[in-house]
Formats: structure tokens, sequence, C-alpha cells
């Protein structure tokens, strides 16, 4: 089977992945919009984790083919590994809720999905997306046809949630070959610093949005990744010919979050759909029994939303949204939140303020295994990412966009406290 | 308002224009697909009737902006013709049914709209889009926003529903200046061979789908574009140096057609769908009365289709089509559809055979006002397009495919059923 | 060896074939615009032969590994007939003289290249740029390198004169395997309908100058070729599902004659260029001796313009061309060539008619192979592409634009009596 | 006139433009590529100064009318300050020697060149290509048409110099409105830190080399950028709303700079070049006369180096360079140049070493007037761009890579040298 798709021209997909692709649970993010409510600001952005998956997919066997290439692996482990890295990652955004990110608020707590042991000790709370992704996986029908599609590969559901959560799989599952363990190579393309879910993410939100932010060398990174040996585990690497290459891939990310991923509408959506989940907790809810969950998607919401006399609820049908009064970063001087906030509470002005705050990389951490390294191919010399590139610790921090919002009809008194608050508009 | 889109860059809707376009009628259009069952192909294909409608809005003023800056019109009319024309273009699809094309089967009866006498002559039959089009902006919260704020450019609804359909409206609605009548100017740029919907759809589904016929030089063609005035009527001409560039649009759109508009995964959910209006005509419908109809879409049909226990609902819900068995065209020797569909009733196999046949122009009729002049500019001299490319002849008239589809259990035996009609295959 | 390039992306060289690349007869191409006076009517399109030719070779590559993917060819065969295709095409332009095809007339005897006898029987007349390319291939030092690094491959100069020339080589040279001769096949990628050259060039000169005509669907094109075996020879076959992407391809090519291959400024420069070759034969030549053409290039040729007193060295020098009276088509009513001629001799107006008329297929011809099928591969049915597509008989004819241009400070004059000529213009 | 060019689409050229650009002096720019030797490393790069400042003029344009959109300016200042830009950006390259800035070495003594007394103060030394440019606008020919075509609009050479050179002009010649002076924002769009030159090269060098770090987001930036006064002087400010897109403008700066203009390819022949001016000085010279300057270009030189016997001429014209050896950043531990240096002297082996450093920001000056504001546009505070973004301060300091090249025949034992030197290499 060979797919279209605009982003990567064409997708093959061998005879053994179809049953996965057609599995209801995997065509039910066609049903699962890539970017929630970001198509309210970016009209042309409708695009579904369905194409986003397959795409990295798609880069990931690209990713692994130029990893391969040079490396020292058996032909057995190679196909084996290749089979793994691409079901990992077309499966891993299986348990998205609704709109994205937007329902994980209402996700159901992380114990009633009932997990196997082996993952059950990372934290309780709510369940989150990779939780569902796990349980859809482990225990479903979807589960089953993995089992039955890839048991000549040994490549159980086990290894690819393993891959995909970063967890220790249970006895049995493991990625080694020629004593050399490439669980950390392996999961770093499935998710690291340069995955292949961001890989494709960035171009497609970008070519989708018409925001080109999301550009990057794609060509040249993979051209210029290998495997790195040490202490007898396999890591990604990057040649450091292409060190630049990576930072302006750390850039689009950066950019992609400030101008679209925060953008002050899908932002004002998302907290009204929160006000709305918090007011009338009974209507929507997300059910942690996979058969449920299968049409638990934005047409479910969506339609609750319409039945619902919920004012949130009625306001997003609607798409009538508070309105921006004013937004800012630690850069622009003259504002402060809390002040702002204080002032509108005073002047009874109905509103709500959101800091959207989002550490951009998740993978570093001193003292655990790098997912990206920096290699000197004339000398062999490896050096974390982190330590080689200065943009990394700037942007791999934080991104962090304060926004007060007011109900339409007080706008225009919301604005004469701003100026006032902030030291006025000089300018005509 | 600036708009972000990723054919066009950047569209500009001004403050007049916002009122109609947050409008709950022209939002629903968010909730109806460009090309309905077409992301089951091509699954980069979400991109909805709201973005594109925008998007062509945006192509009309390029053309009429085009047209106007060498043409003899005064300032006042300028102003009103570009104002009906954006409006006319961003509201021509407001009509559609969910899924665009595919459900206009059950269209409530063309009466039962309640169309005014002026538009009541064009026929009995089922309502189409352009019919609830007409009726949106005649008789609905959306018409009075129009009256409202184009009162000052006698924009009336009126005047936008005389251009979307091609009716000779009501009297005192009419777009003449200095003693020249510029409807058919106007009406080739909402609806005509060479109109803005065909100009930014072509673009669009091509981005969309990852397939890319639909590119043709629309710069080059904006450029050549003028007005032409014979017997006091203005006509839209394009110069002879860009008549190749009409042609390369002209297949474009043919190209579409054959590898998009009508692929034959879409053309088999279209035909399940007509199956499943078929068998359970009461389970959805297309209210004929404006405020139900807002809610009557994409969203809507889905939520209805996982409901039914139809059997051709739920192979659409569960995405199970028929399989494809053969596809011809009249250019492909040795096959016959009438004999192949005997030969798979008399072996008792289960079918559906659909021939997509569709008219490229609906425009060119002898004796009608042509939509599109080639001129000379040299000598002036004026040639109706149909006259002057041979390829218009050839392209404007039909594409023709001829499917069978299967069901999938029986797919084996029609396939040796297949090869035995043809006359067997040859090649290994 | 790895190269950047625009169109492609990456084209990867391999060892054996750099020394072929880094070769100054290779390197002599950097000299060779690719689309002569292209330039001055399109700024953007400096690019050059040897961009070209890489191009080409990647797209040779390419079409192969999509015939074989699934061709019964032997490994060994595999192997040497890339290497053959690949060189082939990567030398196919060697040959190309100062503005690649503007200098043509100038070009020395045919015999006085002294090729050997298997082609020597191929007509008197000028030496084409094939026939140089012959030439260095066989008799100069680059010939003794392609021997010496493909000798293990048996794929001597004379191979690949065979390909890209289409004459019959010498005994104990060909592409025989399994007793299947694939000599149709490799030099319908060579040169054919459907061949690398103009799978390359389309795309690129509509990316340099900015014209858009260019496009096609290569990818979709690649994915539906394959080899089909006829009475023991190879030919290429294309699925009929993609017929219309090469129509497509076929159209393409015919606008990009028409915009840019035709356009009225090269052509304009090209005709000045013959004047001053046909009034000064002495200043610049085309040395048969292939070491001495080696600095036969674009440089050469603008220095000795320089240096030149004649009256159209000058004009091309200080791109100074005589103006665009008229131009017309066979479509275009009121222009007869012949009278306009007459006219302006009788006014005393200097000028010059050019004829641009250029057979779009040079491979079609009753009873020859074709180079190109389309193929069922339903039912194994081969059918020639000329007998296929409708479009083909008509654009794969000929082209025919007819140009007037006058001396500059006549232009005035001029356009008074075409106007009279041609009956005058309506149009204020 | 209109000229199609593949980065913009179309560029318009008005009547009085077109003289300059029909010019000699312009069209001369058809021969100096725009990246000297760059399109060694990238085939497709080889794109002219003729094509670039035709870009650059239109993006004035585009930030021209963005800023004025919303400026309180007199009709007549905005229809003169904008030939202004667009003409000084027209002409700002013309002074360029052959291969852009690889013979800036050999231009002769400013003193030569006679510039006049307001000029004259800018320090001594060789000419730069920006003198050159000065001379041929105020003494030549071409500055003579421009006198002539825009004494209406009082923008003779001396206003162009002035915005091109950032010095002070004659007296009478100014850029004042209504109490205003505008010089500083008109010579921002000309030479500044988001100037319509890197704005333009960026997007093009990106465009040809086929590597893809100099997309930015030129939409957005255009549309947000203002006008601001401060103490009567009109200065380019940009909204805080796409301070980020600046960001991002400048980061593809930085890494055009690393893996495009910095590239070891062109380093090395530039640094073949000088060499090669050093050993055989007389052989090629840069005039300061403008007539004769005329024909100084990359055809001069080319031809000048095939008649050449020096070794290091010949070695260009060959395109046998030196080897690359190693290269480095402060980033990479291990690298020494002295030493590295060193050892290679000690063991005889002939190389030479560059270091490219460049300063990516001449703009930035304590105490200078800043050539761009970040804007927050609802209070009207201003905040010099280089206090606003963090990344400016790294990114606008400097770029350095240091490199060695060894001869050929030497490569082998060179690499033995430098693995010992450097720690050697542990990967197979």
């Amino acid at each position: 089977m060979r797919i279209r798709d605009p982003i990567h021209g064409t997708i093959p997909v061998d005879d053994r992945e179809k049953p996965v692709v057609d599995h209801p649970f995997y065509q039910r993010l066609r049903h699962v919009k890539q970017l929630g409510f970001g198509d309210l600001a970016f009209p042309g952005a409708t695009h579904t984790r369905h194409a986003h998956s397959l795409g990295a997919m798609h880069v990931a066997s690209r990713l692994f083919d130029a990893v391969c290439a040079s490396a020292d692996l058996s032909p057995e482990a190679k196909g084996r590994f290749r089979v793994a890295v691409r079901l990992a990652v077309l499966c891993h955004d299986i348990g998205h809720m609704p709109l994205s990110h937007a329902s994980e608020a209402i996700a159901p707590p992380r114990a009633s999905l009932d997990l196997p042991g082996w993952l059950a000790d990372q934290g309780g709370g709510l369940a989150s997306h990779e939780d569902f992704t796990a349980k859809i996986l482990l225990d479903s029908s979807l589960g089953q046809v993995i089992r039955d599609q890839f048991a000549a590969d040994s490549v159980p559901p086990e290894a690819l949630v393993a891959l995909i959560t970063g967890a220790e799989p249970p006895r049995g599952v493991d990625f080694s070959d020629r004593g050399v363990d490439w669980t950390p190579l392996l999961r770093a393309i499935v998710s690291g610093e340069l995955d292949a879910d961001r890989m494709d993410y960035l171009l497609r939100d970008s070519f989708y949005t018409g925001v080109n932010y999301g550009h990057y060398d794609i060509d040249w990174i993979v051209q210029n990744l290998n495997a790195a040996v040490k202490d007898n585990r396999a890591y990604l690497a990057l040649s450091r010919a292409a060190a630049f290459a990576f930072e302006d891939f750390l850039l689009s990310r950066y950019h992609m979050f400030i101008s679209v991923y925060y953008h002050h509408t899908p932002v004002n959506f998302d907290q009204m759909l929160r006000r709305y989940y918090g007011e009338s907790p009974r209507e929507f809810s997300i059910p942690p029994d996979p058969e449920r969950f299968l049409f638990c998607d934005d047409v479910a919401l969506a339609h609750t939303l319409r039945s619902s006399s919920n004012p949130w609820a009625r306001r997003i049908v609607s798409r009538q949204g508070y309105k921006l009064l004013a937004q800012f970063t630690e850069r622009d001087e003259g504002y402060d939140l809390s002040s702002l906030v204080a002032a509108l509470n005073q002047a009874g002005i109905d509103h709500f303020a959101v800091e959207s705050r989002g550490v951009l990389s998740k993978y570093f951490e001193e003292g655990k295994d790098p997912s990206l390294f920096i290699e000197d191919v004339s000398t062999g010399r490896l050096t974390e990412v982190a330590r080689y590139t200065p943009l990394y610790q700037r942007y791999s921090s934080a991104v962090r966009l304060s926004r007060l919002y007011v109900r339409p009809d007080q706008i225009d008194s919301a604005q004469s406290l701003l100026v006032e608050a902030t030291g006025g508009r000089e300018r005509a």
C-alpha cells in the first residue's frame, strides 16, 4: 500500500502493517485533529493525528535506515528493529483524546486503566494519552492484531510500549544484538530530542498552518545520523557537521510553540473547554475501556457540546471566545500579570488569565541517558547535545506566554484600564 | 482581520466582512469537508469549505483588481462591484450539504425552500447546494447581517444570489456603470470558466492531497486579464499571451478530476452512502429551514452513521468499503461494463458498478454569453475561448470513468472471472 | 560524494563516477548555460548543463531502479545496466556548444570529427552536439578515464555512445541478459519520450525561470514504470493508472516550449548571434579537436563578442536587441507573415522574421520501435503511447511561433504599419 | 516592465526605472555571480547580483509600502521616498567586483576613485565595492541617466549614495517631511539589520543552493513593520508580535553563513585566488575608472585565469583545490590551530590555514542610531532590538570557522598527523 502525503510524497505501508493502519483504533485518529482548536486561528490546519502518525512512521524509517547504513548490526536485528520503530511510531498517538491535548484535563484516573505492573510505577494522577496508547496496545483488539502479525519478528506490543513510554519492559523483551543494547537509539527515534514525531509534526504543522517556522533541513540531518556505541549501549549521534542543522530544528520548534501551539486563539478556546469540563463534569467523559474509547473523538465532543446548555459550551459551539486583552512575555517591560488581574477584579471585569508555559525538552536531565550526542567523525569524540550547543540550554528550557482575556462586552473598559496600568500609549 | 492561509499567505478580511465570516452560517463550513470522502484516499485532504471560500474570495479580489486596473469604471462602481464579487464568492458555498456533494441525493424538494419568484423558474426537482445558498442569503439571520452591513453599497443579498446563480435579479438590482452592464464580467469571476472558485480549489485540493496536478500559472493569468466591452456589456477577457496558461489550467482541472475527484475510494464510499440513504431514508435528512440547516454538517452525519445499524452505515463507519475490481475508460480496450456486470450477476457476486462522468464545463453552450474571451491586445480582436483553444473542445466536454466494486469476501472469485472475461493476463 | 541540488535534494555520486564528474570535460559544462540566452528573459535562469546533467543522472537511477524492482534481471546485469544508464545520462550533454543550441549553426562539418565507422553513416552536414559528445567519449582523456574506471563492468565508452545516439554499437557491446535485449529500455531512459533528460530539464528550467509549467508528477510516474518484454526485447512501460500523468508531462513540455524555450527574447538574441556568425565567420569557431573544444564555452564566446566590432556582436554585448513587433500562431486570425514582411520591406523598415518551430517528439515514427508503452497491469496488454493518448498526436507534433522584430528606432512606424495591416485596434 | 523571478513571482519595474535596469552598468551584474565560487560547492547556485538586486528592490517596496500604510507622511514625500529606496537598493551592488567578494583584495586604493569631499572622510585603504557603487552613481553615464530621469523627484545620485553608504549627504539633499527626518528609516531599509538586501539574499541563496536555512517569515515581518518617530527622526520599528520572526531571520542568516557563505570549498578557492593575486599581481586588476570597470567581471577574470601560467590560476581553472584536512569551531574540543599548523610545517606538508570570521551585524554599536526597534503597539514603547532579543547578542557577534587545507598529494600523511595530534579516532 502506498499512501499519498503532501509532506513526504508517498508513504509505503507494507502488507503486515496494513491491518494495523486499517484497524479501527488507528482509523479513529482521522477524527482527532492534530492541533485541537488550532484551526480556529489557522483555518488550513485541519490535519489529523492519522496523517501525522503515518508521516512520523515514514520519518522513523528514514532515520533508522540512515543510522543502519554504517552500523554493525546483524541482518536479523536490522529487520526486527526496523519493524519495531516503525510500529512504535505509527501507534505512538493512538491514545490521544479529543482535540489532542485539550481534553487531558478530564482523563480518568491512571489507576482505572489497570495497566500491567511493569508500567504501573510511573505515577498516579490522571491517565495521559501515553497511558491510553499503552492500554490500547496491550489490551485491545489492535494489540491482538499486532501480536498475530509480528510474532515472527519477536516484536510484541510490550516492546512497542517500552519504546513509546521509555519504561523498562518485562523480561524477554529486549533490543540487543551482538552484545550491544540498542534500546537508547531506538527509543531516541521514537521519543527523544530529535525524534520522528517532532520531525514530522514540525513540517506538517508548518505546512498546514501556512506558518513557515517549522522548516528545517531534514535531509542533512538524516544524512548525518550515526549509531555511537558507548559502554555497550547504542546511542543516536549526529555528526558535528550537522550541529547547526540541529540548532535550526530546535529553534523551529521554539518558534512553532510561540506562533502556533500557543497562539492566543486556541489557548482561549482551550481555557473555555476546561471551564466547561469543570462546570458540567458529567456531560462528556473519557472512558478508560478501550472499546468504548474508540468513538471518543472530536466528533463525539462536538456533538456533546452542541447538545449542551452550558454557557462555555455555547460559546465554543458558536465560536464566540473571550477577547484577548493583552499578551506578554518576560521580555516585555511594563506588564505585571498579578497587578493587571487585581485591577480587572477591582473593576468588576469578567476575565481569565492564562500562562502558557512549555518545557521544550523533557529529555534533558542531568544524570540521565542523553537522547542525542554530537559526534566528531574524525576523532570519534562524543559530546552530549546539551553540552555542545549553547542554544540548547536556552531553547530547551521553557516558553512562557501570559495572556489576559475578557468578556467581549467589557473589552473597551478593559482596554482603557490596561492603557492606564501599563503607562499609556504614546503613539497616534 | 488577516487570516493565515497556506495557499495564499495572508488573506485580508475587512471590518464589514468580518461579521459575515464570524456568522454561524459561515462558520458552519468548518464542518463541511471540501472533498467529502476524499480524505479516505488522501489522508492529508481534510480541508474544509470554510478555508476554500476565504481563499476563493481572495482570488476574486485579485481577478477583479487586475481587470479594473485598466478598465473604464467610476470609483464608486469599482468599490461597489468589488464588495459584491468578494461577498458573492465568500458565500457561494454556504449551502453545501454534509460531505459536500455526497449528500445531494437526499436534498429536500426545491419547492420546499420557498425561494422567491425571480429564482423560482429554475426548475423543480431536488434542491441543490446553490438553492440552499440562495435561501440562506435571502432568508436567514446571515442575510440580515449582509443587508445591514452593505446597505450603503447597494449590495443586497439579491445581488449576491444573482451573481452566484446567474439568475436575472429583481428590478433595482444591477451592475451598470457609465452605460455598460458589468454583470457578465462579475458573474464570470464568481462562476465561469476561469472563476475564483475553480482557481482556488485546484490549488487547494492539489496542496492538501499532495497530488500536483492542480498547479497552474495564477500570476500570469491574473496579469493578463482585462475587461472587454461588447454591445455595452463587459466581459472577462484573457490576453492571447496567456492562452496557453489557460489551457494548462483546463488540463489541471481535467487531471484533478481523474486523479482526485473521481478517485476510486471516495467514489466507493459515496456509493455506499447513497445506498444507506436509500435503505434508511428516515435516519438523516437535510432540513429546508435555514436555522435547522445550521447544524446539518459532517459532524451530524458522522454521528448519525455511528448510531445506525444499517449495514452500509456500518461499513462507512468502520471504513470497510467494497473492493475495487476494475476501472477503465473508453481508451482501454477489452473492457465492456455491461457484459462484466452480467458475468458478475450470473456468478452471484455482490457488486456495484459506478460510472463517474463529469461535464468539465457547464458554461459552454452555443448561443449563450461566453464566460471568457481570448483577446488580441494589439488588434482588440475577441474570440470566444471555446473557439480559440482546441483543447477546450476536448477537455471541457466530459470525463468518464467506469468502476466495478465487489464485496470484499468475493474479490478472489471476481478477479478470476475478470481475467477470463478480459482476455487474461500474460505477465508473470 | 553527495551533491546538493535544489531540485532533487541530494545527488549521490559514487567513487568511480567521481573522476568523471571531476574531469575537465565534465567541469566544462559549468560554463555552458542550459538555456543559452534564456536568462535575458528570465534573469533567474542562469543554470548550467553541469547541474542539469547531474540531475538527469539522478533521475535515470530512479527510473532504472523503479523498473528493476519487479524485473527479471540477473544481479550482474542490474549492476552493469545501472552503471551504463547513469554514465550515459551524465555525459549526454558534454558535447554542447556555447550557449547550448545557439552556436550549432557554426559547428564544423561532421566529417571533421573523424568518428568511427559504426557511427559514420548517420548523415553528413554539420556536427551536432551529439556528435561532439560521441567524439569526446570515444576519443579524449575523458574517454580514457571511463575506459579505466568501468572496464570491470564491461561498460566501454562505445556502450554509452550507443545509448546516447541510438546507433547500433560495434560487436561485443550489448545489453542482453537471460536472452532478453534490454537496449530499447535503457535507450528509452537515456533518450526517449519519457527520458531522464526531459524529466530533469522540465523541473529545472521551471524552477529557475520561475515559470511553473514544468511541474509534473514525477513520483507517480516513477512508481508506475515497468519493464515489458516483447519478442525478447525489453521496453519501458507505464501502467495505465499513470497515463494521465504522462499526458500532463507532455503538456508541461509543450507549455515550456511556448513560454520559455521559444520566448521572444532569447529567440531575438539567437537570431542576432546567427547574423554575427554569418557576417564575421572567422571570429569565433567550434574546434573539432576535443582538447581545443575544452575551453570553447560561454566564457570564450562572451570574450570574443566583447572584442568584436561587428554591429550584431555589439548589440548582443550591450543587450540592445531588435524590438518585437508582432508574434502569432496559426490560431491567431488576421496575421499573415509573408504579407507583413512584404509591407515592412516596402516601407524600408529594417527587420527580421523568425519562425520557431519545434517537433516536440522526435521519437514517434511509424514502424520504429516505440520508446514507451502504456500497459494494462491487470491484463498485461501493451499499447504504444502514441495510440493510447489522444493528446500525444496533437502535442508531439509541432509548436510554431512566428515573430517579427524591427530595428529599435523604427518601432513606431512599424507599429502603425502593423495596425493598418491587421485590421486596426478597436480598444481604447 | 514585469520581470519573472523565481523568488518573488513577478517584479514590476516602472518606466523611469527601466533605463537604469537596461543601462550597461546594471546589466554588468549579469556577469557577477552572487556567491563567487559558491557554485563549486552548490552547482545550482549560479545566480547573479543582477537578479538579486531586482529582487531586493522589490522587497524594499514591500517594506516601504508596509511602513507607509499607517505613517504620517505627505503624498509627495511618500512618492519621493519610495523612488529613492527602490533606486538605492537596485543600485547598491553595482560596484561589486568579479566573483563578488573574492576580488576585493586587489581593489585599487580608495583615493584613486577620487570620490567627492562629503564621502572622502570615510577612511583610506583599498576601495570597497561600496566605494565603486558611489563612484558609478556619482560619476558615470549611469549617474547621468538617474539625474535626468529623477530630477523631478529631487532624487539625485547623491541621495542614493547617502542611503547606501550611510554618509551625511551634501547640503540640499535630505529626506524630511512635516518636520521629521526619515533618513534613519530609509537607511534601515537600504542597509540595516533587517534590510531589503539581506531579506532578498537569504531567500535567494537558499533557493539556489538547495539549502533551506534561508527561509524566514517575510510576510509576517512585512505586516508588522511600522515607522516610529522619536526626537523628530523616523525609525524602522517591528511590532513585538513579530520579534520571534526577527529572531528566526537572525538565525537564518547565521546558519547560511556556516553552511553556505563559509562553506569550505568556496573558502578554499577564494584563498587560492588571493594567492594568485599575490603572486601575479599584474595579470588582473580592478580599474578605478568606471567606464573601464564596466567589463571587469567574472567573464574577464575567467578569461585571465585561463591565460595564466601561475600554478594557483591553473588550479582554479582546472578546479583542483587543496584538500580539506580539518575544520572546527571554538565548540570543538581537541583542536588547536596553531599547534596543528606547527605540526604540518614540521612535517613539511604544504598547506594553508584559513579563519573565516564574520561579524554578523555591522549595525550594532553602542551610542549609534539603532537600525531597528521592537515596538509594543499597545503602549508605544520602543526597545532597541539589541536589548530586546537575547539571541541578538549571541548571533550578531561573530561566526568563526577554522580550516586547514593541504596539497592533494599530501593528504594521507596529513591525515595521519591530524589523528595523532587530536587524540585519535576510536570508531571503526
